[in-house]
């Protein structure tokens, strides 16, 4: 990390320096011998004119794929500035699917003038990636493929790849089409550059596809590429028709982009709190409010759960009597080793659950490892307890309290996921905040019950 | 994945019916037609006979990836039921980094065994495999690349790729060395094709290489792949000689690994007992005892906390009180809330970590959404307090500590991981048990403080 940062820092003064001094040559050959990636990267810290004259700087196709890496924002301030000649050449080498990403963030006035600079083709693709759903495949496809026709020859597919090489994604695999346009085979590059000139492509081709359909969730795709260690999935329509591909490094973003929404969804909090928090230059005010706003519904629930707690201790007869007063302290500990016993539960029954089908029998499972795990935390407990207070009856109250409330915060954590998920409910809903509370109430409302039903006995 | 998991039962029924009435050739044919992946699958439903027989039917090139998919248990199992040139040929397909993966799993003998049935060359590649951490990226690096002289020429150069081809993970990237075997270049297949035969490689190769180091963390190397979406990444010694590749299906495995990871722990759980639940067959003894062994040290550390409150919680005067008896039904609530809070703003904190640097200024952001959301809180809570009891000094009482305590929950549960970064500790370390634990006792301490400071003027 150091090692490249470092690299961008030293860029980024000599980018200035030959800036400042118009020296134009010079910047384009620096420019030339960096990644795309870095480059975007100092960009983002140069003032607007700066930027905007390196980007006038740079070869058409890097310029296109800085903007393939840009936001909306970005996006229409360059091109806002350029030339409209300049700015049409850039935008015929972009990626559609990274164009119809921008165009989807853009005001609808600003988007049709864009539009207006591509030709029909890609302002056909552009517009037909613009109608599918985010989360779906459609959303992050691409129609950047080589497709070519079962009855050709190799030498054929050869000539077609190299002419359509340039507008495509991947060159790795070739799809084949019948003359309906349904996909009915795949060639690796491997394949068709190791085989006979006169070759028929489909006595080469592999029937066995693997594809997604263009409303499926992203989530299948993702699946199918880890799974068959795939470089790129074809896309279809439910007549079979190809329509796109999703390629492996759209699968890794959309993994990442997965990854941290299950932990901010676990968190009781939201993606829209994430992209401002991670957005490079948002105003403090946006922060905020944008987190305030994710946040509060997940406080709210959550503090109606602690009221109810709070009912239900105010139910408690304990505090009444000064022998038993002493039971009030262990609240905290009796009901906090519930709620973590849970959390551990329903994390490891969510995670599970993504990876196969589990049954009710996991909670009985999870029961047992309550049952292990109080025994040990209570004698634990009791031993402390008589330690602070050496009175045999708190003792034995609160180290039943506590080896009940393990067992079933173990099996309500583990039982919640499965539940939603027999309901068809996306089980990672289920957020620390929520379990927290859940098993507050359900701590007091045992400890209470132990708590009564032993003084009964007792007094 | 209903569609997917449909197709395994009946490829395994009609593989069942041909195994039971010996039909080997058409097995074989319906075999080639499916996907390794599947065959895997359905392998593993299969009784131990049932699976060799399969097994042996499988052509030499099926039979090595089979293996490749497989864990240590599998592969001994399979390969001590064959005879030894049959072993000794699919042996020879394998893809090493994938091999060595499996012997480092595999009992001493049973390594030197199979490594006695490798050729030197092979052998030797998989000793070196076999001395790198799993967590590094020389753990998971392949030496099945192609690797050509800078002084080749174009057509030199395809000669030897396709001569290699066979043996190489992908062909899709060419790395070029001096003759010190230093790396020193990177072509693309698609740029090797598309030269003239004559050109010589250094002057057709990227010489702006992005590679790793063989003892880096394989967090960098997946950094880097999704950073500059690319299909592999080259692995270098600190003498920048060229020791392996990693290809991207291994970077999104370790993807797959660590996003997984990093639930568990925040959890506060473990590695070993994800490998247990996500086991297919375990004994269920297994099964609890590792999730007992795994969960018991985070249960403790929590244990101790709650202890830690319990004793804060045996100071409170206002039990004896018998006018404020009624604060102690609000302890859930005013603690609960702050832990809620906590529990947002670390996870917040952790996963803004890992793609920027940090400072305190967030712990400060975190605290004022904390007055925002407190504010808020404290209002509800007011309202349902003075519902439950009428008394306007308990009201104040409990919404004052509310407040104060969201506030600072929030600023712990963000100051916690940047603190833990200052001190070069994974900040991903701190789960939400620890967490919830830490701020039950601030919240009591809180609690205290305000009611004995409110009371004090009150009375």
């Amino acid at each position: 990390m150091d090692r490249k940062q470092d690299a961008s820092q030293d860029l980024l003064s000599e980018v200035k320096i030959l800036i400042e001094n118009n020296k134009i040559l010079e910047l384009r050959e620096l420019l030339e011998e960096y990644h795309i990636i870095d480059i975007f990267d100092i960009m983002e810290h140069l003032e607007e004119d700066m930027k905007i004259k390196l980007f006038e700087v740079l070869p058409l196709d890097m310029a296109a794929s800085i903007l393939e890496e840009s936001d909306a924002e970005f996006f229409s301030t360059i091109l806002s500035k350029i030339d409209i000649d300049h700015r049409r050449n850039i935008l015929e080498l972009m990626s559609l699917d990274d164009m119809a990403d921008i165009l989807s963030q853009l005001h609808e006035d600003e988007r049709e003038e864009i539009m207006e600079l591509l030709s029909q083709e890609d302002a056909d693709d552009v517009k037909e990636l613009l109608i599918y759903e985010e989360e779906s495949t459609g959303g992050i496809m691409t129609t950047g493929y080589i497709e070519i026709n079962k009855d050709m020859t190799a030498k054929q597919a050869i000539k077609h790849m190299r002419e359509n090489a340039q507008d495509a994604e991947t060159i790795y695999y070739i799809y084949v089409v019948d003359n309906d346009e349904r996909l009915v085979g795949v060639l690796s590059l491997r394949e068709l550059i190791t085989a006979r000139d006169a070759s028929i492509v489909e006595d080469l081709m592999s029937e066995n596809i693997i594809s997604v359909y263009v409303d499926e969730d992203r989530e299948e795709a993702v699946r199918l590429v880890s799974k068959y260690n795939l470089i790129a999935i074809p896309v279809i329509d439910r007549q079979q028709k190809l329509k796109g591909i999703i390629t492996v490094d759209d699968i890794i973003d959309v993994m990442e982009e997965e990854a941290s929404e299950d932990m901010y969804k676990f968190a009781g909090t939201s993606e829209q709190e994430r992209e401002f928090v991670e957005k490079v230059n948002p105003t403090p005010k946006d922060q905020i409010f944008s987190s305030v706003r994710a946040r509060i519904p997940w406080l709210a629930i959550t503090l109606i759960g602690g009221l109810i707690s709070s009912l239900i201790l105010s139910n408690l007869d304990f505090v009444m009597n000064p022998t038993y007063r002493s039971l009030v302290f262990f609240i905290p500990v009796v009901i906090g080793m519930g709620g973590n016993i849970g959390t551990q539960s329903s994390v490891l029954t969510v995670m599970a659950l993504s990876n196969k089908d589990l049954e009710f029998s996991n909670v009985i499972r999870e029961g047992i490892v309550g049952f292990i795990t109080g025994i040990i935390c209570s004698i634990l407990v009791g031993i402390a307890t008589y330690i602070f207070i050496q009175d045999i009856n708190i003792v034995l109250i609160v180290s039943i309290s506590l080896f009940i409330n393990m067992i079933l915060g173990a099996m309500i954590g583990a039982f919640m996921p499965v539940l939603f998920k027999k309901l068809d409910v996306d089980p990672s809903i289920i957020s620390a905040p929520v379990i927290a509370t859940a098993l507050d109430i359900t701590g007091i409302a045992i400890y209470i019950f132990i708590t009564t039903i032993l003084l009964s006995k007792i007094v």
